[in-house]
This record gives structure tokens, C-alpha cells and sequence, in this order.
């Protein structure tokens, strides 16, 4: 089974937590043993398993990005000014895939799953999430 | 079902767009909706999905791998001298896996797969394409 | 097909070769053709895939991301002490998903498959190993 997860964003750069959106689709899935498959459908996003007991890793996770990944300074921002953005998309990647046990994904307490923005705000980013049955 | 794409490299760093090869697969796997696995088999290469309006992104990303992870200042290099390669291969990761939708891979308009070269140029590097259907 | 892997660690930093473990279950499974997901269960651990001939590789990653991502700077520091550990289990990321290629994982001569310790050292590290078939 395959559904798409659909937020809004309204900070540049900005994580958002996900988890419960695709709990509940790996709920609909019937799949007891197996992968689910979360993926970021566009260039300047992606998808981070992280903490979330607050916000600080969030923060933190903005911060050590912008440091290693300045904006401002490459090729591609003579067209749009974006690639920072790109860049970190493209380290961080599109997806992730996470084991489904008994029927709920096999997350430690600490592991959230975070929508990454890296060229918001935007309206509509879309998520797939697609399960996946090991029978 | 399963294939793999070989393909020369003819840089040292280098990006090179293997989306329509993978898509080709994808339409010969009769799975309508799934995943679909792109791995690179080799310890200094990478895959990556990045955007391919022209090459500036491409570009963008080997600069920024050099800043990060300059060569020659690496335990590794006493031995073949591509320590950079391994890390590079090692933090954007060997494999990607994409959601197929409607018997397409669901990229967005910007989402390109790129074959990461890190230590070329190679005669012959193979990629392995597994595509998993979801029912 | 689903098992674990349990291990201990014994630094703080480290890298731990689990790809014999993980052939063992590939081996129980009987997926000729298809993938295999492997997922560290902890938000400050993470499974890369690198080289093994010696353990050059190794002390380099940590070094990479000791330079990368220091300790003591960030904003979850005053609550745990250990920012720098989720940052780089962020960015390397917690799973990685390998083909099957006629019963054995579709690794290359120099890759293998480490869990990657940032916040050690732990008496029970748990891995997530879940075979899917393609047919």
C-alpha cells in the first residue's frame, strides 16, 4: 500500500515531524512484518530520523547545515539562488526506509521522523510512503 | 526483478545522471506500485538524487565534497591514497530507494539519479536496480 | 523475514563490522532476488557502508566527523550532553537497504556494513535485519 503525506512549510530552512502521519498509514498497510519506505518528493528536501524530545536537535540540525553548507556561494545560485539548498538535500537524501514490526515501525524511543525544508516556505510538500510486506 | 546498469566513468569526481536507465528497468518490472532499490557496488562511489537542469548542482556537489573531505591528510591514504573517496562514498551513502508509483518512479520535476564517482576514472562501475512490489 | 542483532560497544566513537551477522539472516531468509534492510534502533548510532581491509577507514570516519561535527557547541548539549551524536546519526543516517543477488547480499569486494557507535559506550545496541523478496 502507498499513500502521499501532504504539509505546509513556513520556515526556510525548517524540520518537521512526520512520524504520527506515517504511523497511522503503516496502521492502514496491514503489514505486520516488513519496510516502510518515507520519501521526499523534491530536490530541496529530505528526510532525517531524529530526536524529538524538544526542539534543540531540530535547531541544531539547522545550524551544523548552514555552517557546512553556507548559502550564497555556488554555481547553481546564479539561476536560482538556491543551492544551499540543493546541496543539503542531497547529503541528507530523499528517504529513508524503517523496519515495520508487529505491525508498527521499529523506531527507538528517540527516533522521530523529520520532513527537512531547506527552500521553504512552501504551500505543498509531498511525502510517499509506501509499504512493504518481507512475506 | 532485478538488473544492473554498467557505466564508465572518465573524471576523478564525477555525477552522472542514470535516471532514464533506471526508469527503463522500473517499465520492464510490471510493478505498479513499490520501491525500486538503485545501489552502487563499489567503496568509493555513491548514489545520489540531485537536480539535473544543468551542471551546476553536479559541480556544486564535488566542490563541496572537496571542501569538507580534502584528500591526502587521511590514515587511509598510507595505503591506496583515496581515503577522501571512502569518506565521501561513506557519507552520501551507497544506495537510494524510490517509491513507484503507477508503475513510475515518483520523482518530483527537479529529483534526478546521479551515479557519484569518487575515485575515477573507472572502466566499468555496476549499479544493481531491485524493484519490490508493494501488494 | 526479520531478525535482530544485538551488539555491545566499547567506545564512544566507533565502528563495528556486522556483515557476517547479516549474511547469517540473509542466509535463514530464502529471498533469492530482492533487498535487505538494515536499521540501527537508536538515535545516536547509524550503519554505514565502508571499506574493511584494515582499520584505517574506520578511524578516519570518526575523525571526519569529530572535525565535521564537534562535541560541546549545540543547543542539546544542556540537556544531554550529547549533541554531536545525534547530529552525526543524522547525517550518516540509521539504515541502509542492500540487494540480494542470487542469496548473498550484492556487496562489493571493499564494502562492508558497520554500525556506527556516536554515543558510547552501550551494553545493547539493537539492529533491525529484514529481508523483502522481488518476486
Amino acid at each position: 500500500m502507498q499513500q502521499t503525506i501532504q504539509i505546509s512549510t513556513h520556515n526556510q530552512n525548517g524540520l518537521y515531524d512526520i512520524t504520527q502521519a506515517v504511523q497511522k498509514i503503516v496502521n492502514q498497510c496491514n503489514v505486520e512484518t516488513g519496510i516502510v519506505n518515507v520519501y521526499a518528493q523534491g530536490a530541496t528536501a529530505a528526510i532525517m530520523i531524529q530526536e524529538n524530545w524538544d526542539e534543540s536537535v531540530q535547531t541544531d540540525v539547522i545550524n551544523l547545515l548552514r555552517k557546512l553548507i553556507p548559502s550564497g556561494v555556488w554555481e547553481h545560485d546564479k539561476q536560482d539562488g538556491n543551492g544551499d539548498a540543493h546541496l543539503k538535500a542531497g547529503i541528507v537524501g530523499p528517504g529513508e526506509t524503517i523496519p515495520v514490526i508487529n505491525g508498527k515501525m521499529g523506531l527507538s524511543t528517540w527516533q522521530n521522523i523529520f520532513f527537512c525544508e531547506f527552500d521553504g516556505p512552501r504551500q505543498l510538500r509531498t511525502i510517499a510512503v509506501t509499504c512493504v510486506s518481507s512475506k
